[in-house]
């Protein structure tokens, strides 16, 4: 016998649960892939090219991470400028601690520094609700009283501000002691369980949307906090550009699920109560976390 | 200017929190890890050698998972089992799912099959409150009515039952269809994001509490699912006993942090609130998920 273990958890694979038994009288409710795949072309909106950041590591390995300038305009603009002057090409990751962070950027003894940034940029922690259209998450967040989307992006908060949480595969800046708040020039992603302490303490700026396997499974750093010891365990991030400075033929394009639509509703809700199949009791409940609205190629 | 990222997250390093400004008045409260390295000798409870599984890999890296036969006996009682008879000697990781679980087992062409089990056991998914004794949890829970702590392993669910939820570094068995439950010949570790939904659905069994590093940082599966697509890509598990098997002179020790003391409460708290330093905005919360007891060599 196999024992094997079953998963939808965020692949967009269409694993179709199909293991109805002859004898069930009741069709099983649709698995979250099977809701994704049927998705209608207008459940989805194409992400702007400008805003995703295109990364090619060592051995043609590539991340993509969308940035989120609603959120954070300054510093993302402070990180479009660098991008564009070649500042992060062959640039380094620094640091990997398991079940924390992967943090890149160039390290302190590279004499290339970024050129025509700002700094002493505002926080960019949080944002005003004011103006903001936010669709509720119909389940509990642990660390605040309300959760839900805005401009297909998690959001969580309170009633007049909310922000971007540390959820896995989000990407943030790394800064120095406060008041400083970072210029942009060092990122890092999430790679465990989302450290929502740092919610409002770092500035929270884009979520990887493709070859997370990329930074999340380098080996981990075996100073203090992750950090490499030896620079030459560094791997090195060959290139960085915006999708739209690439050329059309290797320019990738992706969309996300909208959350203003009823297939996103019921997405929402399969992965709350998965049911059928392989599964024997549905939880009731889903993390904001476990619940990021799909993105997929485009 | 260094941009970085502090971080006492899971690092029961002595990384004082030294950096109170001269004009503050108070002192800062102290950091979670400073509490954990000033805890008395009183606070710590040795972890059972016979409840130690210690694997080694490749390259002489080791994993230690610590079992807990309180919450399900039958299923530890196979485990331990084939541990004694080498069944996991030579076994493979075969499978590694970014932001989900690392698997481990022997594959299916593999002649060497369990002897001495037991199959057809019943579940062990959960556990009745009625003997047992739970600490509350003074925080949300996103999934459950009711999060806590049982024989110091973080417990979730509701009045008249609970169980060990999928936390980062939980251990638990991989099965085939329900009503199978599994016979611990499989076993898988999450390295993502807790993926709650698993809860009641398969069985818990441990925890890792050394060389997750050795577990969560392999390349991922390109198969289905994770899984390594040529045999030649799975990493071998060289060889697994219990504490308690091995001589003194190679045997670990651990102790961990008793959920039942003051220490505790207070390190919780501190975890749930990080102020001064680094820290900006404390978020008067955590997740049961990041505040698993610590644990540490003896």
């Amino acid at each position: 016998m196999r024992a094997f273990l079953f998963s939808t958890a965020f692949v967009l694979a269409s694993f179709a649960q199909s293991t109805a038994l002859a004898e069930d009288k009741k069709p099983e409710p649709p698995a979250p892939s099977d809701i994704v795949a049927k998705a209608a072309v207008s459940d989805w909106q194409t992400l702007a090219d400008e805003d995703l950041m295109v990364m090619t590591l060592d051995g043609g390995k590539t991340v993509v991470i969308w940035l989120a300038p609603w959120f954070a305009p300054e510093h993302i603009s402070n990180i479009k400028i660098m991008t564009r002057n070649g500042f992060f090409n062959n640039s380094k990751i620094l640091r990997v601690q398991d079940n924390y962070v992967t943090q890149w950027g160039r390290p302190d003894e590279d004499p290339i520094k970024p050129q025509n940034i700002k700094t002493g940029l505002p926080d960019e922690y949080d944002i005003s609700t004011k103006t903001l259209k936010i669709k509720a998450f119909p389940y509990k967040d642990s660390y605040t009283p309300r959760a839900g989307y805005a401009n297909h992006w998690p959001v969580v908060g309170a009633q007049k501000q909310v922000w971007l949480p540390h959820c896995y595969g989000m990407v943030a800046i790394g800064r120095d002691m406060p008041p400083d708040n970072g210029t942009g020039e060092s990122l890092y992603a999430v790679i465990g369980h989302a450290p929502r302490h740092l919610d409002r303490n770092l500035t929270v700026v884009g979520r990887v949307v493709a070859g997370m396997e990329n930074l999340s499974a380098w080996p981990r750093g075996t100073g203090a906090l992750g950090f490499y010891e030896n620079p030459e365990q560094r791997p090195t991030i060959v290139s960085v550009a915006l999708a739209s400075d690439l050329p059309e033929s290797v320019r990738p394009h992706f969309k996300v699920l909208r959350t203003d639509t009823l297939t996103f509703d019921q997405w929402v809700k399969a992965r709350a109560n998965r049911v059928g199949g392989f599964f024997v009791t549905p939880m009731n409940g889903v993390d904001i976390c476990n619940a990021m609205p799909p993105v997929a190629p485009l």
